[in-house]
């Protein structure tokens, strides 16, 4: 068989704002791949099938000298994140061609890889679609739910509030807070998103677009629970609004990622109210709830007790329009590439 | 005995700044007491000795609407904080003429009280003088050691920064800190402040009015333990100089309670770094630690393992020059009123 292309994208350039597609990631066409005898080295050829778009990908974009938690991209090279993708040579024995695996992919339609250990096999005993395992059943998943164990210390008939609640993270952290027999109050960006709130159990769901905030939960808290995606404005209405001894769960901050940071300034809440603020890393806590996320979360899914909305974007040449939906918040559901069928 | 005039110092005004001292709080001496014939309705009579003037006083000054942790002042009647006292007369099983006793006073040099359980009868067997009953051996004392064991979480070779950390409640900690084998960074607003900071074992003191908070914690930092009286900038410059897994603990934020409160515009840091901020309140804690506090920490005091500083005013009278003082910083040392010697 003839080489094929083996398209990837390329981090390009690094955004000021929000991250353009064609000018920050672009998407190249240049490479070709001899599936058959491109050499392994003792490793596996896999074939990407599904890459995800998450909003921590922003972090990444930044200059390689600036420390975080995640490693910077590198210019000139495809960027990476959590992905699925199906063996189709192996020479190494953990792996056999035909096997479908979970892990860190490169933006990039075929590579070479030496370490399994870097990859999870993928136990698809419920045949979900390969999608879920980058979604619920992926990193987003995970973060919910091992977040959610940690802090939350849920009491039924508390009151949580979740934004970004149509997103991967806080669909699921809305279904998990309801079956804690809380009362949950959820915010999104759009009306559509409002809809799936409350299809999936939000008792109160809001377009922070076009209701306050502050006055929703006002009238609805005080908050015992706040999962914060958000960060800012949204985060200073929630110290407002908390109940003493609340605990919030802080999982990002996306308000401050493509504009200058909102300031919050009423922080002393946090002594006067006793609140516990928790930010985390979802790799930190995996080791400690891997284990009953993969019993519990699959299994839920596929019997339509746990519901899901995704994204699709077919092909990695649209991947940079979906990064950018993800940061500005106009994709619905959660965003996943399909590079390829099977 | 003829009655005597029972000095007083009244809330007056709520104040919109800083409090001012003859217009927030008033000393009155309008009013007197007839010690032998004052008739105690099964209670007993108290001698006010000292009183305390802590940071928290201010947020008490307010209109009584507003709910917080702590009661509202009421306009013409005497502020209140913890004392210790000496029992006059007693119809009271509880008590007897000639007990010294620990509570919530009222700042008026006598009152008969009916509630014993509001007070704790001072055992005194380190023969300490009665002003460390209501600072190292009071309520800062248990503020310090209560949350210190609570939520540091200290591990020895770690870096604590500390700030007011020539204060009642700071001084403390930075001894507790420095027993756990921590590297202390402490600061505070004077250099009689930073001496003292230094005489009690800080590794790193400074003047943070003369010298960069940042600017020290760039150096001598990353820290895994932030002690935070301060709030505002110093919190963002402690955010900033944060270690992976760093814990906050919140105990006040003096910069906000006179000023407009300076907006923090760098909570990414959370997530980024994995921090856990506890805000408390002493109360909340104090049932855990008591019994622990009262067996180590008095002992610690008298053998001068544990070392301290005074701020003394004499008489009711220089009470809101004292409050005032704590809220500006321009005291030295945790700060009492000797209403009366014995």
């Amino acid at each position: 068989m003839a080489p094929i292309t083996n398209g990837r994208l390329l981090f390009n350039e690094i955004p000021t704002g929000y991250p353009v597609p064609g000018q920050t990631t672009v998407y190249d066409a240049s490479q070709t791949i001899d599936l058959e005898n491109v050499p392994l080295n003792g490793g596996f050829l896999l074939k990407t099938l599904v890459l995800s778009i998450d909003p921590y990908l922003r972090g990444r974009m930044r200059d390689a000298s600036k420390q975080s938690y995640s490693p910077a991209f590198q210019l000139g090279q495809p960027i990476s994140n959590y992905g699925v993708g199906v063996v189709v040579r192996s020479e190494n024995s953990a792996f056999q061609a035909g096997d479908h695996v979970y892990g860190h992919f490169p933006f990039q339609e075929y590579f070479v890889q030496t370490q399994a250990g870097a990859f999870r096999k993928v136990d698809n005993k419920h045949n979900l679609p390969w999608n879920v395992f980058v979604g619920a059943v992926g990193m987003p998943g995970q973060t919910a739910y091992a977040a959610w164990k940690e802090y939350a210390n849920a009491k039924k008939g508390e009151v949580a509030f979740v934004t970004t609640g149509a997103g991967a993270v806080g669909s699921l952290v809305i279904q998990l807070a309801k079956k804690d027999g809380l009362k949950v109050i959820a915010s999104a960006g759009s009306d559509e998103k409002v809809q799936f709130m409350k299809e999936i159990g939000a008792d109160v769901a809001f377009n922070y677009k076009t209701t306050k905030t502050s006055e929703v939960l006002a009238k609805e808290g005080p908050i015992d629970v706040y999962w914060d995606n958000v960060g800012g404005e949204t985060l200073e209405a929630a110290l407002e609004a908390a109940n003493r001894h609340a605990r919030f769960i802080e999982c990002g901050m996306i308000s401050s990622y493509n504009q200058t940071p909102y300031a919050v300034s009423n922080l002393m809440n946090i002594v006067a109210k006793e609140i516990k603020i928790s930010g985390f890393i979802v790799g930190t806590l995996l080791p400690k709830y891997q284990e009953a996320f993969y019993t519990e979360i699959p299994s839920m899914i596929a019997s339509g007790e746990f519901k899901l909305k995704e994204d699709v974007t077919k092909g990695l040449e649209g991947a940079g329009e979906a990064i950018l939906a993800v940061q500005k918040g106009t994709n619905t559901g959660k965003s996943v590439i399909v590079v390829a069928d099977q």
